[in-house]
């Protein structure tokens, strides 16, 4: 996957960067969950104007009422500087649609954690794709909905941009100063490798965790006395809400897809090399199980280049 | 799974409790690894005389630099108290059957993570079965050696003992203080039992993250530079001594083949519902897809009961 990264002083895509204050005055974000009552708080505590509206009013109220912004109504000047929208990924085309035919703002980006559908979708409904830049903050918590929201959520995480061919290069500038007003790292990526980088770092572990957790709902009492540090760990993301995670599945459903059948693989290999060795061998004996040892040693490897300590 | 745990104060199996300090005044720890050192240091830490010795005398020596006791030698009393086998599930049988022969303790017990193989091959060696209590720490680190061993490794941990059909009840009392003492929670239970719950919290887990952990071992530096908490979670474990985990995967071989056959066949299943998808749907549509809600589901209700959270 090639990436590049907006200089914030001399080359940010769209000219010299200016400071995010200024690009980014007056914005609004529409869907006021976990990530868009995040991004309004954080905006919030640099002094931008910040709207909010969700299609529960309720979840609005809520948010502003934790200080992310004001409830958006007919008091808000239009355009905003910025409109993010922060809704699932199977949202996006007709809720950027929705916006651009009011004159909700002049620039669009969003933080679906899929790109290329939504993109392609937003092309094919006609929306104006020159002031869109698809948008997705790596950062995230188990927990959903505006109560999770914290303003530090994003600092000092990379945060995907992912402009189309038609994109304005004032666009990106503008975006990229939202990114750094959540203290956060722009990256600049294609969409679809992008896709196939979070269907690795993301979506695929969700799946992992899923069907590892998934045991523990007939597991008895006795045997729940024992979970330890690693069990909770391996699972900790199962936690995510359901019916959020079933769209960003279906949204990059291909490239998720590849990596759980390559574990699904390893996993068949590794069960079916410990039946052989508990139905062949006597108990005690240690021989080398080549599939168990071989899946180990590449589990040891790539946990170090995930943590930055690969040989 | 039946456990009980045998009460500090008046029902001690093996009679009335007393003080960890008078039943286990004399201890040596055979093997100076992670879990032998930390043993060593909680129980130095309390005024125990403990003694090391390790195939390896540098890492003895090693872990007794670190305050965890001193080196046995022939200056040290036999029989101890009690003798801790902190070896490998592989060694366990043979380990006991030479330290009986010598006379170094008069009641022993282990730290093995799996108890049906080795108990039974014990007793097929002729060791005498009435003053050997097995035992399972449920603490452990990632990191393995004395290095990286800590006093305080079992605090508030539960800690698994199998005594077998021929075990002295005083025996049973001895184990318990040595474990009192280390401040974990003894808790007795069959070898059969607890060999498949430890499958469940403890082996199947450590395979599944290394499964996930193995798709980075060529990853892109770009995609690793996404790399968020989650998978960050998920991938810990695969971390740990690959040469080690082998060893316990091969002895509790059937147990932990049963559980990856079930993750594996809800991977695959997964992974072929969104395979479909992604070939028969539209981008951007979402509509139920019953398989993969299935599995988050059920995954969301594991976590909840793993947590103790269940509804």
């Amino acid at each position: 996957m090639r990436t590049s990264t907006p200089h914030p002083d001399h080359d940010e895509p769209g000219g010299r960067a200016l400071p995010s204050a200024i690009l980014v005055r007056r914005v609004v974000v529409i869907g006021a969950g976990l990530i868009g009552t995040s991004i309004a708080l954080a905006m919030s505590a640099r002094g931008t104007t910040v709207w909010l509206t969700d299609r529960d009013p309720a979840t609005a109220e809520l948010a502003a009422g934790l200080g992310a912004g004001k409830v958006l109504d007919d008091s808000a000047d239009h355009p905003a500087d910025l409109a993010i929208l922060a809704v699932p990924p199977a949202a996006v085309a007709t809720t950027l649609r929705d916006a651009q035919k009011c004159g909700l703002a002049r620039i669009y980006t969003d933080v679906a954690s899929v790109k290329a559908g939504p993109l392609a979708e937003a092309a094919r409904l006609g929306c104006d794709m020159s002031v869109f830049v698809g948008g997705h903050p790596m950062g995230g918590r188990e927990r959903s909905g505006p109560a999770a929201a914290r303003a530090d959520l994003f600092l000092g995480r990379p945060w995907a941009l992912c402009p189309s061919d038609q994109c304005d290069a004032s666009a990106i500038g503008v975006v990229s100063a939202l990114v750094r007003g959540c203290g956060a790292r722009p990256l600049i990526v294609d969409a679809a490798a992008h896709d196939q980088a979070v269907a690795l770092v993301s979506h695929a572990p969700h799946v992992v965790s899923s069907a590892m957790a998934a045991r523990f709902g007939d597991a008895p009492e006795s045997v729940l006395g024992l979970v330890g540090q690693g069990v909770r760990d391996v699972t900790r993301i199962a936690a995510g809400d359901p019916q959020l995670w079933l769209g960003i599945l279906a949204a990059n459903a291909g490239p998720v897809a590849e990596v759980l059948e390559d574990v699904s693989h390893d996993l068949a290999l590794t069960a079916s090399a410990l039946r052989e060795r508990s139905i062949g061998e006597t108990a005690g004996a240690v021989d080398v199980c080549a599939d168990v040892t071989d899946l180990l040693l590449r589990g040891e490897k790539g946990r170090a280049r995930i943590t930055g300590q690969a040989r």
